[in-house]
């Protein structure tokens, strides 16, 4: 099931790439909230393919159509419908790859599962293109907690090795060279992103299963090419001594704060208060135009491919509303509990 | 919660680290299983604390009794509930501690989110102790994974920064020695831990946010002190290029299988068939004698910290079978799907 | 939320009566089923509005579009979703009537729930209009279980008093004259319709709070004005002594029976092998044209409301197609746990 | 499983009938509640055995010791424990039985579902002494919904045919009769009875498959032994015309309520305001001393059975409590979304 039952939301993505169109259901967003569609157009034209030489040529203009929930711009309570019509599909390219799984993809295990019946044209219901209608679901989540001064910024911290000196919005000159070489040879490459949630009192979580971590981990592993989230200092913690790694607590104007923020915002599944800063690890884009080996599930021979449709030489700068999206729906669905 | 809801499996552990009983009610274990009690037994050693210079001297038996659910050694169908009694708790250690959130712990998070009638001594709900009744739960799952040919180890990665030639099920004499050198300093370490799911056929897991890493992710997150994981290459493929990330597809004795394995076993949130590889970080345990600042929440001071309980200065040979029973209950909720 | 979480399907229906469209989307319906759209159609007909001088005058094909999960009529594993567009609202027939809850409707209690925001023209989200989605996902279950030799059908037992000899899967002539003159005076009757499942082995269901009688229980009180459940004898159980009740086990050629169904094919949650049998009670449709009092929520005085839209004087028997999607859909999510 | 997920409890029942103990966890009654243990004891004697002749000789205190979750009777916002121990069971009643279902009850299903696994001695998992832990978790939540003005009470409406001039707390000297009655005969009655909650607000429950009638209905299912539930004029409404059944709004100082409340307190699924009101049908005890003819499923020949253990004539006046737990879970779980 592409559905996220949360604790007062739940988010169903549908869709394939190449079929009709994609979209997604909404249950639980708050009545009376405001949707401005100006804004949440924005949001999702940093996630939109085409807009330059880094990114596919796949052109999508990925206007969201609500079809229930919202009525002159405010949401009403019932479930929010939003449909994206596909428009610029070439399923051409992809009809000679049905029985040939491209490495990195998630084509041989859904060949597995749905034996052989899912419409994986483009990646079917596994291609990025399915975080559009995530978008639309956490461009709104998003537009719901700026009004309680929650605040969500993604940014990226490397491209294909080049890491930038603090966490940027936008690529850097040499990222997007280095974006362009791997392009120019037929390749691509991955980065990784810092995502940072300000605003959550503490006491916000859950418990074990339910732990905050948990739950923002969860929704992060949904966006396809992440292979790695650490909270707070993560990975380097495990070099670290405890002197060294625990944040002692302080008093700030009254407030109860930390000298230092190592832990990312969460401890045993809780907020403490500070703010939530987490990093993703985004692979390089497993379509590319070098050619690969991989097989013919149909005639069980040894095959040769080139991928020649149209794809991203690098993903990261696209990824960054996706990530945004998925933290705003985990925190919209848990600052209440 | 703390409640686990899976496909068909329901986890839910409860109890507090100085309250009079721990314990779990699992769902949907098959029935007519048989549960290796001695087997358990010694699978849970692994994790129970007073075994060795390295560890807690709290010692605690953790022998489940079960309740429910299981007769003359065989699951019934109905649900299980397994306890673990409480004997060597020490409370007297923590009083001091109600009002002084000890740093890295979850204790201020906990307070505001119950405003302070949690009962926290020794960690309360979120002690490391509450991983037993997991490892009760985790431990039955092997054993009946195992009978499918499914096995499950976690190794040691690093310790305290001293990495490991390759993974290892025990400490090597310099990580002991790193261990008993920072306690020695009234300090801690941390470090990283290698899980491999061997046996799974292709086609296992779930769509976008019942992704397979979704649910590692999500219950590997509920073990307190983890703050990362990565499945394969994870952060190191954020610095490759596609061509050398993406794993071809290649037919082995006609099963489909890949050359390498930089995906760890899952590509798009479903399995490829190959081992499922995911690593953890573990932070440095953060009850240190080390004398630490904080604050006391009721008279809004700051104060001074030394924990003088019984602390780990490394908890990360104890994670090991923690690690392998969320990995475990996760991969009998899955299979089948 | 609208949302229907099963065992391994669920069932998200969204749209409002008079907004662009109503649709649902369906997670974990088999890949590789075939769906019959002749047969969906046919199906969804008999649900549809307009058809006789039984029925509301409002006509709408209700012929769902399927955006995705489905092609070339095959079921591929992802979710689907499939959208009704709205076409012949009225919307003039209800302006009047934002303020004014109609008796009998779930205005006020939307009216409080959403404070006033949601969409409520004609009914908005709980308009029997909604039942129309959960047809299209109940026809498709009813011919997946089919093929599996499960059948469900739904017959009416009684419609305002007038009760049949036996159950009939159309109205009897006198059924037909009652309508009418509940229609010539403005008014509206309800009725009573069993509903049976045959084909489902024994052991079917589900513990306590996941028996099979609350699972079908819930699932049908999400159709509007059904009043009212009972399985096998039910309330008629009331007044009769356990060995009257009780139904005795027998062999019937190898295959456990028993003598009576009185139980109504479960037992404790759980299915015996025998014919699943439940009445369900429809009140009778409360949009009405007769006079009504009621109030003003934003004058806060009493008004005078008489109901001039096109409504049905007796929904019992079109709510046959919805008892049947009802009971398909659990059916479908329960048969092989 | 039997596991109640709700918007923010959960309770998981465990224990056999003839098991060490049976007990329940529930996970997310509000912290800071007190729970007045004198209260609750007298609540759960209501529903124990022994009491008088009317039921089972069965004596069992059902005194439950709680094993975490509540601290000095607070509640902490943890997961609460708490356990019966069983101490009166006789299996030797029972163990003739593993082989031949007794009519009316679980035994067959239970049988096939867990391929004769379960432990079924005395009924099992599916025994009404199941009722007494959901009993722990009614009673308190009771207690919390009384501090908020919110009350609950389960009245008899008949028993064995004899029915009350108006439902009443107690059977009256008839019903007690009409039970003596049926015992002398080694037979069983059952009942109807009545449950009203006052004191929620308008706007409560949910929608379409979370509607409150589908919600209080798959929880009053999870009680053994009840076949049928209607809300307020329920199976009578289908004989009534629209401008009967309706319920006309009328302003009743200032508040709205309705003039009459046939609809039960509940409008397409959500609360009026009105009281809730619904009745449920209990059947016949099906453990009856009267011989019945049934099958030994593992020779496959027909046999006698006469069930000689304890039992009680008729369950409904100790059903009271499991009726009103029941709603008072379903309330508390629901009063604030």
């Amino acid at each position: 099931m592409s559905l996220y039952k949360g604790e007062r939301l739940s988010i169903n993505v549908f869709g394939e790439s190449h079929g009709k169109a994609i979209g997604v259901v909404i249950n639980g967003f708050p009545a009376g909230e405001v949707v401005n569609i100006d804004e949440l157009q924005k949001f999702l034209a940093r996630r939109a393919p085409g807009q330059s030489a880094l990114s596919t040529a796949r052109k999508e203009p990925d206007i969201p159509q609500f079809l229930s929930g919202i009525k002159d711009d405010i949401i009403g309570g019932t479930p929010i419908c939003a449909v994206i019509t596909n428009t610029d599909q070439r399923s051409r390219d992809y009809e000679a790859m049905r029985y040939t799984p491209r490495p990195g993809h998630a084509d041989f295990g859904a060949f597995e599962r749905f034996s052989g019946h899912a419409d994986m044209r483009g990646g079917g219901h596994f291609s990025g293109r399915l975080t559009a209608p995530l978008c639309v679901a956490g461009g709104i989540a998003k537009q719901i907690l700026a009004r309680q001064n929650i605040e969500i910024t993604a940014r990226i911290k490397s491209i294909g090795g080049v890491v930038a000196q603090k966490p940027q919005c936008e690529p850097t000159p040499q990222m997007k060279e280095r974006i362009l070489e791997a392009k120019s040879q037929g390749d691509s490459v991955g980065g990784i992103v810092e995502c940072e949630i300000n605003g959550i009192k503490a006491g916000v979580g859950g418990l074990m299963f339910e732990s905050l971590e948990s739950k923002i981990a969860a929704m992060i592993f949904a966006i396809p090419a992440i292979k790695g989230i650490e909270f707070g200092n993560g990975f380097a913690a495990a070099a670290l001594i405890g002197s060294e790694n625990n944040d002692e607590f302080v008093f700030n104007k009254e407030i109860v704060s930390t000298k230092t923020n190592n832990h990312g915002g969460i401890l045993g599944g809780l907020t403490t208060g500070m703010p939530i800063v987490f990093s993703v690890a985004v692979k390089p884009t497993p379509s590319i135009a070098k050619t690969q080996d991989t097989i013919n599930l149909d005639t069980k021979q040894a095959v040769k491919l080139s991928i020649d449709g149209r794809h991203d030489p690098c993903i990261v700068p696209r990824i960054l509303p996706c990530i945004e999206s998925a933290a705003a729906i985990v925190a919209l669905d848990t600052i209440d509990n």
